[in-house]
């Protein structure tokens, strides 16, 4: 019998429990053993809980106790986890974790001592919720080279713009009613401002190329400077505008952000609404393939963990290779050498813009919405050559086209 | 140095030696082991080939060499791939195959022999092409109870279905269209008439229940009755019309079928169009999943097959016990038991048929497109209380409604 202990008894840790103990059964099957609780570690009162007897407030007990060979951590923030999870590791436990800001931030480190210790530290939770996503890029495409993922992974903002999309809110509104849906936090800057999605796109950017992608190093712009003017725009090309997280990997360099992006309604990620995520992945062989799902909430992200568990269970006594090795120097490239196109609104005299700006772009083109202002399609160039050539034009604002 | 054979030297065949040799750096990187292919099976002759060296057409040498630890088989069909299966099998190597009809008819056999002997069979491009599907059934959310699929499995009949919605096309002018661009054979019988995606679903069914799910008892109907007509239905109700192979288990009862569906346009995939595939995955916890990409061609499909030779090389040595058990009895129920809700046209007088129909079914909803002509929504409802319900009306035709 495989015992197990959960660190955190939010959300996540909850849903951990409930479906080890709901779905038993078929991960009996799957795993020909049985998965026991054995310790729930919160410092919080849960007297009234049924699995009350299980919960502790003494990481020791969990640390010096050779039965559990596997811990969830569904702690979430860097301290205590990191230091919880580094002590686990040391000693020979396996861990899994939703906790996408500890992975982004020192996944590196751990999955080293992982290895030298000969278990595993997973963490397909911390992207995309209950969407299988890790475990493709390890496993499933593991015979690609894979060249570019272009995601969906907050909830929040996805919700905020899809209100915003299909029945016409403004940001303000969208965000209060997201907040009031329990969708968006009081404060909601982390997922607003691109923060998570950042935190996100660096932890697949650096299991895909196999080296640490500092997420500081992200280019990052939030949803909230989106108007229902960029909305018109964007529809008037019918197309919607989505927070993508993406990361480019071209001769050798990579090129990652996060930014809203226009997005034609024919791309299978424009009908992506509400708090689901997607996640594009192209890999050299198999081509274009998109994951969806809910990526977030109790259950969908507990079943993920449950699947690591389940995989720690299953690998005991070796190490899944999983190893985010030092950057390179020079590999992570400044976002605005990347090319991308562009939609630039301008504002002012539309015939003089026409004039000043048709022969800046290889056959650009014009949207139009109200008068003196003007929007204008961009071939693709970077972000620096575009900004040299809009230096002495009114612009309002630039958005990429997701191509 | 681990050495792979590969059986069928075509499309799918030499896809995979492409990959091998393409992509090796990020493989030899994945295995810390080089993998290297030592034969290609085929009769026929490639003496131009670049690898005309490796080809042979004696089955022996492959299974008498123990150099060999796993082997490719790209063949098709039952014959001899059933046989050649079995005997590299017995002899304790592992086999990853793209066989659809194989697994379908003699999966259960195979992977009980693979179990036995402690090696792997394994089928991740029997299913969806390069689309990954089968391993994140078995490992991603190995922590769910899968209750259904929904899935666009045949890329030939969804570009057909596509080209009807997108262009206009007649069924004739579409299936032309894709015989001229390849994507369906001069006897498309197999594609169109479901009988490749019934394969397909029987295989998914078999992996989610665990039961052996023959898929001679799948109601299969094909596409090839769907008129413009019905594209002009479904186009009224803001719908599509889409291929779908699908099992449900309810209340530890498996229903299963594969037939033209209405889509609601909200629903991710309405918008796969093309020769795309997309499998939406419930799971208890996970709630909705789905997966998207190209579910044929050469080297999306040969890229499932090197990442089920990297699996078996990486299993070395251990079973990864996926078994389909005997099918209990009565577990799997006859399609007609099945709840759907449906759009039935009917033809005649249409305040008439109104009359008949408005207490016939739970708040009905009409769609005219012509005269002497009215379709009808129905609620959810068994096929056989619908038929039952229908027997003296004017039916021209019934198609389910996916919800």
């Amino acid at each position: 019998m495989g015992k197990v202990a959960v660190m955190g008894y939010g959300v996540v840790g909850s849903g951990v429990v409930e479906i080890l103990h709901d779905n038993k059964d078929t991960i009996t099957k799957t795993l020909n053993e049985e998965i026991d609780v054995k310790y729930i570690l919160d410092i919080r009162d849960f007297s009234n809980d049924p699995y009350a007897d299980l919960v502790t407030n003494d990481f020791n007990k969990i640390l010096n106790d050779d039965e559990i060979d596997v811990v969830a951590e569904a702690m979430g923030g860097l301290n205590p986890a990191y230091n919880f999870t580094k002590q686990l590791l040391l000693s020979g436990k396996s861990v899994v974790t939703s906790n996408k800001e500890l992975v982004a931030t020192h996944g590196a480190e751990l999955l080293k001592i992982a290895q030298e210790k000969n278990v595993n530290y997973m963490f397909e939770a911390s992207v995309g919720g209950g969407i299988p996503i890790i475990r493709p890029l390890m496993n499933c495409i593991a015979g690609n080279v894979v060249t570019e993922i272009d995601g969906i992974v907050n909830g929040t903002t996805n919700y905020i713009l899809s209100q915003m999309f299909k029945n016409g809110k403004s940001f303000d509104d969208a965000l209060k009613d997201a907040q009031e849906k329990g969708y968006a936090e009081k404060d909601p800057t982390a997922d607003v401002e691109g923060y998570d999605a950042c935190r996100k796109i660096a932890i697949l950017a650096s299991l895909s190329s196999g080296q640490t992608v500092d997420y500081n190093q992200i280019k990052t712009i939030g949803i909230s400077k989106i108007t229902s003017d960029d909305v018109k725009y964007a529809e008037k090309i019918n197309s919607v505008i989505k927070l993508i997280a993406t990361f480019k990997i071209e001769n050798n360099k990579l090129y990652s952000s996060v930014q809203p992006a226009i997005v034609g309604n024919d791309c299978p990620i424009a009908v992506i609404d509400d708090v689901y995520n997607g996640i594009m992945v192209k890999g050299n062989m198999v081509q274009d393939l998109m994951f969806y799902g809910r990526g977030a909430g109790k259950l969908p992200t507990a079943s993920a963990v449950v699947a690591d568990i389940i995989d720690c269970f299953k690998l005991s006594g070796t190490n899944n290779g999983c190893i985010f090795e030092p950057l390179e120097a020079d590999f992570m490239r400044p976002y605005e050498e990347n090319k991308e196109a562009f939609m630039v609104i301008l504002s002012g005299n539309v015939a003089e813009i026409k004039t000043k700006t048709e022969n800046l772009f290889v056959n650009p083109e014009y949207i139009s919405i109200k008068d003196n202002e003007i929007a204008v399609i961009t071939n693709e160039l970077t972000v620096s050559e575009l900004e040299s050539k809009l230096s002495d034009l009114p612009v309002v604002k630039k958005i990429k086209i997701l191509r």
